[in-house]
């Protein structure tokens, strides 16, 4: 190992490789909880170092894990393999922000909220909206196609890519896209790069599209007595013709704890909860808003609040945040699981829930993006050391991840697969698609250096 | 040939094999004007007839060209080595539309006005919406990832497009994506297939993504002094936090045409024309439609009409329309090229096209859609078959993508690459990312039987 650090050294100069403890230590994972220390870490300050690295890897044979900001939940810049740690987060200018092009040209490791700030201070928005927004980089969003809340009206990380900067795994640099708000020239190589969790190329520098920031925006906040009828608000909402920029619902579990951490008078009403946000002109705001409170009202809520402007929309958002720092409090693990059913199964999963948790006595929590079916499930553990418990765990993943793809839902909707996943993954995908992965990854991957051991391994 | 009709029969039935002269004329070519007939027509109606003709087919490595409704504007679907014409057309149904789910599952042969038709009857929106819509496949949109005016607000096709399944040219039948509105397991197989111009895999149904529809619309019809005046009103509108559902500009040329073709009294005032579309809530549109105008007059429009509501609208948009059949009106053949520029470049792009006129001889008429950039260039050419003509022609078109690649735009926005711009493929591409093309081509497709002697021949 010490002649690969030296190599590198040799290459690249001392200044962007390490093998202090410190920074091996953080390399090793992200917010999961696997771990795996790379024998050398590399912080590149430009593209060329990173083409003159991966050629380096190909050329050797060298595991490379690339990585951004390392807050992801799945495992997925674990260097299971050792090699090299890859972080792109000195890479971290954003370049230029055009807004009469609508394009903001950024490298990998600028902060997500950073990016949003800088935008918004011109008038214009970066809509992708990962919880983790002010610790997560861009690279690390195109990495695994981060969504959030607001991905229901403007879609997730994928729909903002235009054009990629990418290093393929021989050190080879690819422009792929292009700074234009259409592009048919060829096959969609951005898209196949966007989500393909650091295992077919290294992303450099990405041109992202921003569109107008809406004026102004409004929520409400409202509590029903079932799961149910907020789910039948959802469906009731969107069938009205409204497309709001967030439906977030939360379950009784999730209510519970929040009235546990925060006390009931702050927590709403009821054993289910709907926060609704829509945003657009200033009247046409007023206007809607008003007609959904209307609808929801008609629908039997139990409590009802209404915010409007920047200011009273953020301490809903504050509140809809506390839900996750409740669940926390209860001093369990939170095997936090971003599945995703057809929107029509929302009611079916929360009894699913209520099931396992009768079932395998585990605490379970569900919230999340309800307008696309993206719900969180929360399995509430004490630790994943004790065997007995880890294995109730993981019978219990079992049981909710079949369900899911019996339903033609999906294991994972923002988070990507990693190595938390891999154990579904054949179940998730046919072999025939499992095939195709395979073909495009020894494609684009001979020697298998990128990112190996997770799910294609 | 006659021994490829006879396999083809025995393995699939005569009823979906075709050799008449008619049926081979019309699978020859699309709507330019390159033309080259198959050997065998084939016209499967189940995915086990496609995925048996595809295993004969790379067994016995025959070319085979699948092909949509074949009104492509590119040449995509020419079976250029012969082979077998592959249509989709009978695979026509609409299998469902599930509105709480928010999607429709189709066939590759059914016509996107009819999916687009049936989704309105349930209250329910498939936005893309290409200029043929009443003519083209959604199989021919999804490999060419099909635009239209209003994908400006929803997106093109890629953005509908939640899952497929995809006939790999061994004939395996892979399922990728799935009916969630979100989803990231594994790579993104179904972004890849979007827009592969039949190239990696012959789908065979497709799960869309449906959205409420708005109740309603309201559009501006204005007219300029400029170009440069209307190109400004779209950038104040955009800079205003208006998402209009569509923004189509025209020039001076395109004017001349439709007051020539419909009369002056039809034909808006001005040199240039700018058509704006709002939709949503009722009264939120209202509302905006009103701010919109005045924004628009306050820039110095020289003539503006407002319509609220479909009839009123529709007019406008038949308007629309006219201006292209003013142009084949000219008697000349009209060289529509769909490029892209950065949206700040729209006046320098109709200077331009102003000095390409007046270089070569051939008139030149530019619409289309402002507010992505995707501006039709039309040069109107006598005819293409006198060589003198053509050669011209092909200059002014080489003058043309060489300034809009200079100005970081793209040769194609919705139409692809097919054989109309296979020979500006490379200036367009580097050789890095045609070498990625290369080896998913290969890895997908090792035997180079899916739509050869196109871009990647």
């Amino acid at each position: 190992m010490q002649k690969l650090a030296a190599d590198l050294i040799a290459l690249l100069g001392d200044k962007v490789v390490s093998t202090t403890a410190e920074d091996v230590a953080a390399h090793s994972g992200d917010k999961w909880f696997a771990s795996s220390p790379p024998d050398v870490v590399v912080l590149p300050e430009t593209t060329e170092q990173v083409s003159k690295l991966l050629r380096y890897a190909n050329e050797n044979k060298i595991p490379i894990t690339p990585r951004g900001a390392g807050v992801g939940y799945v495992g997925g810049c674990v260097p299971l393999k050792g090699g090299i740690a890859l972080s792109l987060m000195r890479m971290n200018r954003i370049k230029e922000i055009n807004t009469q092009d609508g394009v903001a040209v950024v490298e990998p490791g600028v902060i997500t909220g950073d990016l949003q700030r800088a935008a918004r201070e011109l008038g214009w928005f970066y809509p992708p909206d990962p919880a983790s927004l002010n610790e997560c980089s861009l690279g690390g969003n195109i990495a695994t196609n981060a969504g959030g809340p607001r991905c229901l009206k403007y879609g997730v990380t994928k729909q903002y890519v235009l054009g990629l900067e990418v290093v393929m795994a021989d050190g080879s640099i690819v422009r792929a896209g292009s700074r234009c708000h259409k592009n048919k020239t060829g096959f969609d190589l951005v898209a196949l790069m966007v989500g393909s969790e650091g295992m077919l190329g290294v992303v450099t520098e990405a041109t992202l599209r921003i569109i107008p920031h809406p004026p102004v925006r409004a929520m409400i906040s409202a509590g029903f007595s079932s799961f149910a009828a907020a789910a039948n608000a959802v469906q009731q909402i969107l069938g009205n013709g409204f497309l709001p920029s967030a439906l977030e619902i939360a379950d009784k579990f999730t209510l519970r704890a929040a009235r546990e951490y925060l006390g009931e008078s702050v927590t709403p009403d009821g054993d289910a909860h709907l926060l609704v946000e829509i945003d657009g002109q200033p009247d046409s705001v007023d206007g809607e808003i008003a007609q959904i409170s209307d609808l929801v009202d008609k629908l039997g809520c139990v409590c009802l609040e209404r915010a409007i402007g920047d200011e009273a929309c953020d301490r809903f958002w504050k509140l809809r945040r506390e839900f996750s720092y409740s669940l926390r409090n209860t001093g369990l693990i939170k095997l936090n699981e971003d599945i995703v059913v057809p929107r029509s199964r929302l009611v079916d999963l929360v009894d699913f829930a209520e099931g396992l948790q009768a079932e395998f006595g585990f605490p379970v929590a569900c919230f999340g993006h309800a307008g696309d079916g993206n719900i969180h499930v929360n399995i509430m553990v004490p630790n994943m050391d004790e065997p007995e418990i880890r294995e109730r765990a993981e019978a219990a993943l079992d049981r909710l991840f079949h369900q899911v793809l019996d339903w033609n839902g999906v294991v994972t909707g923002e988070h990507g697969i990693g190595i938390a996943k891999q154990r579904w993954w054949s179940d998730a995908v046919s072999e025939t698609a499992r095939s195709a992965h395979l073909a495009i990854k020894r494609a684009l991957d001979p020697n298998g250096i990128l990112n190996p051991g997770k799910f294609l391994a």
